[in-house]
């Protein structure tokens, strides 16, 4: 087992890491930007060390200094939570070189996912259901429009290269396919630096739901059953439930089969996710894979009594997975609230502040990820989302009920919050009967 | 179903019962003494009402003031919480007359079983193993005398209405039992009203095992395993953990009986706790009934995922119990660290304050239960008691693990309290490997 395990990310999934290495006895070390001198991950690291100035290019995201901070600090692997370096090929391949352990998939695999038309066409070889769409990448709107005619409109416009909302398009017909083709195009290139489109048809209000995934490098692969992440505002998830109130132990089975055949198409290490597409009549689609831990890890834990960091440490280490398809068992209903600083009323823009005082709720069920404190100042240079809170309860109803209640206890004051939008939101009488898409939020709160 | 329960307690527990109304649907009632104006119960509840000055006699253990408040705000229960009325058999009749469900046992079985030497007839004729010892009780020093020689040096001498530590005295020869018995009695009349005492023989450092039984009106008994309770200083709970490091699957099983068995005889219903002291040879012997929820309760929670509180408000309302006994499983391993405002060094003395900072540890498996926020100042009147941290993993060196993270993230500034003394009573070698019995604090930790 590692001795000493280098953090390369900031915030609550920093924290969370720390806490699975302190249980495992793994010492740790904290890299942390010039804004980050008094962040939770700092203060609680066993070992903690500056990496550069605020701005992520300069720390989070500059390998050579955490790779020469790893070095420097003797830790033997590196855990690269969600976002900055989780998904950079390039930084897992120079982890291998430094003969640091990287924890998580390896660098070729993480290259090939990473690339989404490249992982459609390793999909679809594998025989895993794609949305119908273009089998190679198009350039130019000359291309794109003869595939869309192929495909048949309403189109999806995609940036190879994107994410997070970023280089995707809607056309409805071909009148609006040049200018949405090209925007996409201009976000993919000034984002990414790569001009690689592809052409999906458009599902209509589908779920986004998603599969967890274990693999070690033994070949043993399970999945830990699904997430239903489809309340999402502009691409970027809000809430988060495990098990989905759209699946049933059938469909869970044949969509569960399908990501652990996408992992093995692969060759998979470490923890991942399967994203599907879910539409009206259930019938599902590969959208991507996630090559590393994600936000919402915690619905999956609940559900499943797993610890999935320890898992992602455990495998990297060499060790086999602790359990078997056989052993997963899906226990009651979680449901996850990511709190932001940001203004819902003002299109979710971020609200960072000092936090004058903060209460969390707790008891029975109810679980805080968090990495701020009472007068604790929020640094503008980061993601808005500053606390996980999730429960977990006997079913959906209660889990519902339970999230109600201790969203009511939660008080964060000094900074503006999404915590009253997402009491309405689960108070919403379509969320609770368990109606959501993709398109739950614009159409029930069209302010936003 | 209840409408809307009326709170009869305070503090943490006061809180924990709100949450657990709030999540059925149930409206709440909060009672408050003066002192608790900004008491988080007081906050929390959908209604509350004033019911005197400080002084416990005065408020929380004033029945007619409490009853006068269910009748005023139309509340159709009283749960009583732990403490205070919750064993008190008067009280639980006066609700039976007014109409108001009292959630607990009736109060005919709390009066049987807070009476220590008639609970102790009660369970030899219905053939649970008890402590051998006098078989009626004793009011002189002769007649103490007289069974100490019968029982067999050392023996415990025990007030019948004592609790807590208090009246209890053990006497090691017949030099020194006269004035032991003496002491004791008279801290029995000064505390209780009450001069009855017994005696039994003293077992040597055993360990404290209880048994959590849930019962229903319709006779369904079931026991939810046991809790090992052996962390005392001067008979009160420091730390409790389920499942015990002592007990076999086939002692559950055996004493599990003996528990049923015992709640059987009495035709008891709601929750309640059998306590049992287990002695060297793994002989147990019954010590004393709990007719209430206990400190403790969480870590049954935790093993078993069920919610005791809930449990007992169904059970008031005249359902049947959840689960059968076939359905309970015992789940990994839990422990409960009590959070005292108290100074270890100076003899567990008390010392409330002003809170100026609180920091709570959060994450996967760690359940905080408390009624005290950032700058809240703790009132002289009440139980020093402040917080309650509760862990749950696999098995119990992954508890320990993960409880010694999390005392290491709580921060509690202002007031001096007993986290310091957990976090090197979790870290003794002698604690990691199971080695625990009641005298684990005074030999350990002499100093106290």
């Amino acid at each position: 087992m590692f001795q000493k395990i280098l953090i390369a990310n900031r915030g609550e999934i920093a924290v969370r890491i720390i806490r699975a290495c302190r249980e495992m006895g793994i010492k740790t070390v904290a890299v942390y930007s010039e804004a980050d001198r008094d962040a939770l991950h700092t203060l609680l690291a066993d070992e903690a060390i500056c990496i550069g100035p605020a701005p992520s290019a300069e720390s989070y995201l500059n390998m050579e200094q955490i790779l020469t901070a790893c070095v420097a600090m003797k830790a033997d692997a590196i855990h690269p939570g969600f976002g900055f370096l989780s998904e950079n090929a390039r930084f897992a391949e120079l982890c291998e070189k430094c003969h640091i352990r990287f924890i998580g998939p390896p660098a070729e695999v993480i290259h090939r996912m990473g690339n989404k038309s490249e992982a459609r066409k390793t999909m679809m070889e594998a025989g895993v259901p794609v949305i119908p769409g273009s089998k190679e990448p198009v350039f130019t709107v000359e291309e794109g429009l003869k595939t869309a005619r192929e495909v048949g409109f309403p189109v999806m416009i995609k940036a190879s290269s994107g994410g997070g909302g970023k280089g995707m398009r809607v056309s409805y017909g071909e009148d609006d396919f040049a200018s949405n083709f090209q925007n996409a195009q201009m976000e993919s290139v000034k984002g990414f630096s790569d001009d690689t489109m592809y052409i999906e048809r458009f599902v209509e209000r589908p779920r986004h739901i998603e599969f967890q995934i274990l693999a070690d490098s033994f070949g043993n692969v399970v999945h830990l059953g699904e997430r239903d992440c489809s309340i999402q505002r502009r691409h970027q998830k809000l809430l988060e439930e495990a098990p989905s109130a759209a699946i049933s132990e059938e469909l869970r089975e044949r969509m569960g089969q399908a990501a652990v055949k996408a992992a093995r198409s692969v060759h998979y290490e470490n923890a991942g996710t399967i994203e599907f597409l879910l539409d009206k009549n259930k019938e599902f689609y590969f959208m991507e894979m996630n090559t590393r831990i994600q936000v919402e890890h915690p619905v999956t834990e609940a559900v499943t009594d797993l610890d999935l960091i320890k898992e992602q440490i455990r495998i990297a280490a060499g060790e086999p997975l602790s359990v078997t398809q056989e052993d997963i068992q899906i226990t009651g209903h979680a449901i996850e609230c990511r709190i932001n600083a940001e203004n819902p009323d003002k299109h979710f823009m971020p609200c960072p502040g000092t936090i004058t005082d903060i209460h969390l709720p707790g008891g029975r069920g109810v679980r805080v990820d968090t990495a701020v404190y009472n007068n604790y100042t929020i640094p503008p240079n980061y993601d808005s989302m500053i606390l996980k809170l999730i429960v977990h309860d006997k079913d959906r109803p209660s889990a519902i009920a339970k999230m109600r209640s201790a969203l009511g206890e939660l008080v964060i004051e000094g900074i503006t919050t999404n915590v009253d939008f997402q009491y309405e939101l689960i108070g919403d009488r379509d969320f609770e009967e368990g109606n959501v898409d993709t398109d739950f939020i614009p159409s029930h709160f069209p302010d936003c």
